[in-house]
């Protein structure tokens, strides 16, 4: 199995938020976002294994700007780091009023998928080689946030979170 | 304003998986569950503020049994603490097949919404005040679980999160 | 195969209403509403059954209040009665303005599915014992719709309509 | 106002059945058709009236021969009586194999809706005046259709049920 | 395998513009409009082979008039010519002010499909024998529509397309 | 009105094909395809003009190799050529088997739009500057392509199109 580079799950998502997309204000719900967010980066993690996915888990997202009605919204996805059986696919998502040609950073996101085979069982997915430096912080935060994930899913207990810990506490 | 109690906010969503719910294994979506996900807890939200709301934040989610085309899915979502111009929702989901009677607790998540007036400006909600005793549990732990949507957002340094503090530091 | 109560097979399910579910005047339609209706009395009535069901026939459904964009949508369901291989499903439907905190029973039916084995051939289901007065009730009174739909199907003549005779006749 | 006749009124809708319309065993849902026999017959009262409608109510639906994924379903939809400000108008829907050329009648079905100004209020509708001989005998039984809905609406006693009696009592 | 008449392939396809169909000026888009053709047309097609269908070409389409929410849609197809494996379906699709009783021809078109067996190869389809004269103008000229066709997909040479050519050369 | 390069309206549009969009042979839906092609290139043409458009004509479409159930979906549009108040947007689609890495060039297309004022009415656009060597060509051929339209159209007789006539006739 070939290692891969973040570049080659590179993945740009673009929705116009159509009537149906908006709640009684008229802004894009924040659940038909996170439903798009989850496709957008279901293909990303698809590109580096090259099989069938499975959402594992998303980070916390905060909504701060609204996106309304016939605005443009573009998601661009990329792997950050593949564990064993597992992917991390960051995403950022874009609000553009293309009217004003205002465009915004509206939410960024980390999701996880579990790679599958054909009997829907976890399978080794390629390792990631990041290359530019920004890929290469992502890839080492990557332990951190999978620490989170694991204390928050009550897998891990905070005291074994090494890497977590010296968010808080500097020694 | 008057408070309200969080089973003043309690709704029940029940949706039937179908054929586009799902991927190509036949396994519910992810990114459809979240939509749905952000529906129930709107309503619970709205049931408490009666007005609109805009999600703020969603919580670390994990996704652990799938959940099968033709399976019932069933949201549980109830208030565990108001705040200034914004709530906390508690979400259960379950997922049955049932044509065995299997059921089984799929996803537990916190939501936050920020209530509106109808100039999409925040505005302020009633207070909450818990009842039972696992009521009562939720809305003190709901302070811990807002330090870490502050610190993930940015919004918050880590030093200052004392409540979040103490599951790292034992003083 | 084990008897059942109702309450075995009661099932809630809340919508919000979204632009699309609506026709030029704000409205919800009533196809969208009786589309929703087919789902939750469906899970009903699987839940009796746990096996896969076709709706046979849908009782008389009058549309009174008017339910608007942006409402709560509240459908309940639970068993009235198990015929041999069909079941009578009772359905609750009601709005709420969650606003205003205006809320109103909006709807009565009656739908009748058939349980169908793999091949899709019509099944024996358990026996339904009703346990509240009102659940005798509704037991009782489901002989008469069903003489009402075989009358309007063509496939019971109106004199042998003994439980329905008496709504015309008192002897 | 001038008055109509039925066939003024005639619309056909023919709709594919896709995967997201058919359950678990690959059939249309019940509710799915029903959702589309409400806008082919609101199609056929706004026809007649030249303004917007509400469903008032749907009589008794039977669903006999399931209708497949893949296959051709036909809506027919004609008024068969005006009154005041409602309009009954009479579906038959129609299910086709089109690879074996199998067509068959699926349901019958009478709707009635109310015509509406654009304050949301009842106006009245033009009289129809039917044509052929079919037109005329289902002009006559709207009435006795009437008399059922209103006795199940619970707006009407039986014993008032004049046309109805008739089907129960030989005098 | 037996020659049709283009009316074995008539079909009638009506449709309400619905909020989720328009654009943010409240017109129905474009692409939702040539979805509803497509369907439309391949219901033609598969009327006239009793087979599966896939699209093989869409002729120019222009969009003259626009379609308002609420507006009712009807599009009218069938064949005009069957060649070895593929047919050519004529779409004609009108728009409806049902409140003025406004109706205005929106769109023509020509699609073109090829029949397939189950194991998706093109199979043979049936002649078509055109009886009216509008059938037989339409059948000739569906040559030359062809050769477009051919030209524009890079599989036909100018100068070979005999047809064509007297559209620019009068010799 | 600033003069604005084609690179500044390009648009990236990924969709999952999902059952929904598939026929019964588990391909995309030709229709489903264009009503992706329209959003992109509506994309397109908006961030061109930054107002609204509505679809003016789309060029003959042609299907080659079928887009599979689980497919990635790739669109990418770009204006070629800016008329006084009309935008041609050209349309690259691929299709992409991401199990096998398979990628393919499904369709190429070409579509115009109209800009609109807020009142429906066709406003000015900026002037189109192509840059690279295959921009120019385009841009270029786009007045060949405006003329069959044109014609086809039936707003232009064949003897005035200059362009067009040389593809037939070399004189």
């Amino acid at each position: 199995m070939q290692s891969k580079k973040p570049q080659d799950s590179f993945v740009v998502m673009s929705e116009l938020v159509l009537p149906n997309d908006t709640n009684t204000l008229g802004n894009l719900m924040g659940g038909r976002l996170m439903h798009w967010m989850d496709i957008a980066a279901a293909i990303a993690a698809q590109k580096h294994c090259n099989c069938p996915v499975v959402t594992a888990s998303v980070d916390n997202i905060s909504f701060n700007t609204p996106i309304k009605l016939g605005y443009l919204l573009t998601i661009e996805a990329k792997l950050t780091r593949a564990f064993t059986t597992s992917m991390e696919v960051y995403l950022r998502v874009y609000g553009e009023d293309m009217h004003t040609q205002y465009k915004y950073l509206s939410n960024e996101a980390y999701l996880t998928f579990v790679a599958l085979d054909h009997n829907s069982r976890a399978r080794k997915v390629p390792e990631l080689i990041p290359e530019t430096d920004r890929e290469k912080g992502m890839y080492e935060d990557a332990l951190r946030r999978r620490q989170v994930r694991l204390i928050l899913g009550g897998k891990m207990k905070p005291e074994d979170a090494g890497e977590l810990r010296s968010l808080f506490i500097k020694e």
